[in-house]
């Protein structure tokens, strides 16, 4: 393994990897950090091409020390599709989606939870709980029963139906709040403090982002280790942009990428945008967001835990962020579906839509390389499409 | 192209490429013949490992001629997961899912419609139409919403819900029958003789097939260019079955691989098993199943186009047939979760516990290597699972 140790980003307190940890004692969350060198000298690009396609490709970027500790269900190297077909439409030549439905779960959850787990095991956890908007409980419950390790999951009533069936049929014990996923987080944290359970919750453990980090590792190989221009992500926690920039850091510090960063795009919803309103103010932190509501469930988050580095992110690589409305997602998860066969979900939508709203700003431009991560499948959100089919009787003829 | 010919398996009559085929004029589905000394001198097996991990890696075995007519949204090479700790349980030392859920619209259903739609907007087709029991019609929607084809698509009305939002966020035209496929069949093929739409049923047109033998390619590559000794395969239409065994035919005779074949098991429900009934019966074809009815909804066939195909592909193997009751079906779907983290859908459940039952007739060997294949994602299925969690206040605290 070529994890050196983990660090705090903010106070830059360093602890070692053969314990558990959660969060720095400052309160941040801690950041796994390697020997890139040595990572350098031991790997190579033809190396990665030829193995499996799953995350487990990029591994000595990966915190995992022992491969019987791998918890892996096929999990990564999801499609790069070009979407000419919207493009031309809204007159964008180089427009892709990165398409995370395509991936156990149906969401972008499985590279956090495969990584987290993997390393949770390897810790010797054997009871785990976190607070989630869905599809992270799902995620995790699934990877958590493979590895034999309890999992306790508390999520919004209001969140989507399918995560429930994800965690019930995985033997997890769930629990509905009725509330946020800020109020979950509040009876997983003291049931935490009480129990001595290991704490999974958002970047309380260092390890998800590590997997998360693995979609800016594959962007950056689809494209034949170039950067694209412009990756525009829904953000709720923001784990997925932190471990994007974090990964094409770790890329350029080794020399497999040169250049500029692509500029990273926080994409959330105008009923609920903390990290844009913070960023329209341009101050490091954001503020909770009183009544936060949006079709876009998983994106619901009134204040992330690293928001600070979220913002840093898009700060540094001269991105934005950027607040959608509700209808103009499911306008623009239609057109998806309708152009380019892709049934997203409604926080992928959301980024399609925000893409059509920079580029009508002039903030895009109509030739830039430009990325729409959708971070889940559409059929776990089968409640954002109206469907009302004529009935016939096997006696009828077809309508014309 | 590579693709020679479309023949005839029960009369041999010959038809070109070029024009769009159905069924032969005596009433046979049509096969696609290919000049296979031409593949294997053409194609290496290096040169389909430095390749990109979908099914058009395969693509001198596949019958599309223009590279602008692939119709693709990343489908193929699904995950073969050796399933130990579920093999420990049970004794088997060399159990693997090949795990269908994993690709887009959440089933195996998306391979034909890429290779099927391909095909079909290479020949100039506008308008199809297909029954379907669900899955098939989500797929085929999809995919010809990004070649621009008009898809029809007619499906039971007790069908699993989650295909119908696919349908129609897609933008095809969708109507239920309240009857079973063999229904929604008699509508459909009444419509196109009146219109000439092309017809996508199962095995109505010669290229659905080409695409789902790319599970069997895959198979192959994935054993490292060896074959398993049995696959177990959820049989409805059976176009699966028959495609893997045309594919591992195929590679035999490149030399690509080499000895037995694996033996092939169709795999059915109590409650809708005609080919089991046939085989049961050593007979070449299987009789209409009355009142068939299944939890596994996408194997409610009642009488299959290709069942002769299917059950010369069984008996040439050395396969069998088996069926399996709802109640071990869906006792097997929570085993694979609680012990391998995967939730599939009813269908690959029928496999597992399929499996469970060879091995305890003797039918199959402990140590023999063993391929479940799920033909998609549970989360297609929340309702074969049971969920009831408790729901707490903000203010509670976690129940012990």
């Amino acid at each position: 393994m070529f994890a050196s140790h983990l660090e705090c980003p903010k106070c830059l307190t360093k602890y070692d990897t053969e314990q558990p940890h959660q969060l720095c004692s400052c309160g941040s969350p801690l950041l796994v950090k390697y020997d890139l060198a040595a990572v350098a000298a031991r790997m190579s690009k033809s190396d990665v091409a030829a193995r499996p396609p799953d995350l487990w490709r990029y591994r000595e970027l990966l915190p995992v020390i022992a491969e019987e500790n791998i918890v892996s269900l096929g999990e990564g190297m999801t499609p790069l599709l070009k979407l000419e077909r919207l493009g031309t439409r809204i007159g964008m030549s180089h427009l892709y989606l990165k398409d995370e439905g395509i991936i156990p779960s149906g969401s972008f959850k499985a590279r956090g939870a495969a990584v987290g787990v993997s390393r949770a095991k390897e810790l010797g956890v054997t009871t785990l709980a976190m607070p989630t908007n869905g599809n992270a409980g799902g995620a995790w419950a699934l990877y958590c029963a493979k590895a034999g390790i309890a999992a306790v999951i508390v999520m919004p009533k209001d969140a989507p139906a399918i995560p429930r069936s994800e965690c019930a049929i995985a033997g997890a014990r769930l629990f509905l709040v009725d509330g946020l996923i800020s109020d979950a987080g509040k009876i997983v944290g003291q049931a935490i403090g009480e129990r001595g359970w290991y704490d999974a919750s958002t970047l309380k453990e260092p390890y998800r982002i590590e997997g998360k980090k693995t979609m800016g590792l594959e962007l950056a190989e689809q494209f034949g280790w170039e950067m694209p221009d412009v990756v525009l992500y829904p953000t709720g926690g923001g784990v997925g942009l932190i471990g994007i920039y974090k990964a094409l850091c770790e890329l350029r510090e080794m020399g497999w990428v040169s250049g500029e960063l692509p500029r990273l795009v926080a994409v959330q919803a105008t009923g609920c945008a903390p990290i844009v309103r913070a960023w329209q103010q341009r101050a490091a932190e954001s503020e909770f967001w009183e009544n936060a509501h949006t079709c876009a469930f998983g994106i619901t988050v009134p204040k992330a835990i690293g928001d600070f580095l979220v913002l840093d992110a898009v700060y540094k690589t001269d991105g934005c962020a950027v607040a959608v409305t509700d209808e103009a997602t499911l306008a623009a998860e239609s057109l998806l579906a309708t152009t380019e066969g892709t049934f997203v979900c409604p926080e992928g939508a959301a980024c399609m839509a925000a893409t059509q709203k920079l580029l009508a700003d002039g903030w895009l431009g109509p030739d830039e390389r430009v990325v729409v991560l959708n971070t889940g499948c559409g059929i776990k959100y089968p409640e954002t499409v109206t469907s009302d089919p004529r009935l016939l009787q096997p006696s009828d003829r077809l309508p014309d």
